[in-house]
């Protein structure tokens, strides 16, 4: 069984934080650590980590705590929306594990984060015991500072595990979900409210495109269309890029560069090749080392000389 | 250590025919045949078939023999250009193997096939024993018709091994040479001249891309750029639509699909998306099952519910 969790920290410039963050994750037996990006602008890290249920959970639980420990939600500035040290936690079934054994995942240590560290735990996406708790935007839209606010007086905001307090580490949304594909699209303009108004144009949520979040940022002073594909079989990278291009041109602008946060499916890339080179889906099935798995078995990749 | 081979015959209609030479393959020990892709227009088969190098020899060698005994050039017609029954066969590494042993395999072949088979054969690519025989498109230049006035008399045509005369079985290229993708794309015109006109453009003897090799051809009453991408690194499949596209925007037409004959490497696909989304090369580190390959071993792909 594996299961992958990718945690969101509120951290993306201190080294020091992020590495003992990384490093009690690492220590857990039978966790392996894919990748840790870190974002200064955004002022934010994602880990990604694969193991079964027992040991991500475990490792799960040490990188909140250790997060807990050293980040001060009170302190921290940065560009992205969040509401903890250990931000989000989803979890995502990759072989021989289902999203119902990634929901009882995250509920089981939803309860242990609230028990053992006393931090409020809000359950999102798969995993949500409320219907406007789901989408992970809505569990988020206060922010800290406006939870801060709320959590203790506001009952649509008593949390599902822990105190209904929030303290310098804030609150943790953890939950359930498919893989999603953070992606980032780069304009050539210093103008934020250009990135803005092509993601509230290309996203679900203003009639855009299923299944995709956007925002608009300006990160290196440069605007940002800064993405979250909720489900690539739904809604493609190739669909999703021509959008953002179409849109910029009506500003009169246009893309530099794009760039992931985290990794991404390797059938996410693929399918986005077939649909920009107008070949029919079952090219899939034509991929030499595809075939060569399937008949042979363990083959990962020519190499060329 | 494995070894791909690719034979095109000249057989794309009769199923009978084509069955044999693909049983003659599979009968080998330890070779698997991954592919038979035939095509009806083009009258001619692409097999591909991987397995070490001398279970990949023998293979080859059945499958020349069948097809030698089973299809007559005199009666021949397609739109393909072609010299013999088994008219190339070409030797690629995959893994454990480099271009050397493919070119030692393809001699040796070679050899055995003159010799037991009494056909002339021809090396080419990286297998050639003379300049002017690398290119494929040379070696085939005079097709079957062409070849069988020469052979006995003109000593640039005298064959490699074999004898300098041509019979109802024809000629074979063998040779050794890179990962090929070919590469079809269809225009929304039933004028050939248009196919034949971009391809003479796009193509790098026509001073257009590098490592591409084209034709344009009507298939199934369409136009079609039928194309040989010789190394994708160095042109890959974004940069051949995009020009194959402004070239048919030239002549007021447009691309209706496209398709692959025969397989793929699977890099050639991501470097595709990659540039179509202006994501840098680096991504190609970002792709989660090979991240978890690289770190966990076998990973071939994740189960999506």
């Amino acid at each position: 069984m594996l299961i992958e969790c990718i945690p969101n920290f509120s951290e993306g410039r201190d080294a020091r934080v992020i590495d003992a963050i990384a490093a009690a994750i690492r220590a857990v037996d039978g966790v392996t650590l894919l990748d840790v990006s870190a974002d200064h602008d955004h002022n934010r890290a994602v880990m990604t980590f694969v193991g079964d249920a027992p040991a991500v959970e475990q490792a799960a639980f040490a990188g909140i705590a250790t997060a807990a420990q050293h980040i001060d939600l009170t302190r921290h500035r940065g560009e992205h929306p969040r509401i903890g040290a250990a931000d989000v936690v989803p979890f995502v079934p990759l072989r021989g594990a289902t999203m119902a054994d990634c929901v009882h995942l995250a509920r089981r240590l939803g309860e242990r984060v609230g028990a053992e560290l006393g931090l409020p735990v809000y359950l999102y996406e798969e995993a949500a015991t409320r219907p406007e708790r789901r989408n992970l935007a809505d569990v988020r839209r206060p922010r800290y500072e406006g939870l801060r606010q709320r959590i203790a007086h506001d009952p649509a905001w008593t949390p599902d595990y822990g105190a209904a307090r929030l303290g310098k580490a804030g609150a943790v949304a953890i939950g359930a979900r498919q893989p999603l594909i953070a992606f980032n699209v780069y304009l050539d303009t210093d103008d934020a409210r250009i990135a803005q108004a092509i993601a509230e144009t290309v996203r679900e949520s203003g009639g855009g495109l299923p299944a995709l979040k956007a925002l608009g940022l300006r990160v290196a002073g440069q605007a940002q269309v800064s993405m979250n594909v909720i489900d690539f079989r739904r809604t493609g990278l190739n669909a999703i890029m021509r959008a953002v291009r179409e849109e910029a041109a009506k500003h009169g602008v246009g893309v530099t560069h794009s760039e992931l946060v985290g990794l991404i499916p390797r059938r996410a890339l693929l399918s986005a090749a077939l649909e920009s080179l107008q070949l029919p889906p079952e090219t899939h099935a034509l991929i030499l080392e595809e075939r060569i798995g399937n008949m042979m078995g363990d083959f990962q990749e020519i190499t060329f000389e």
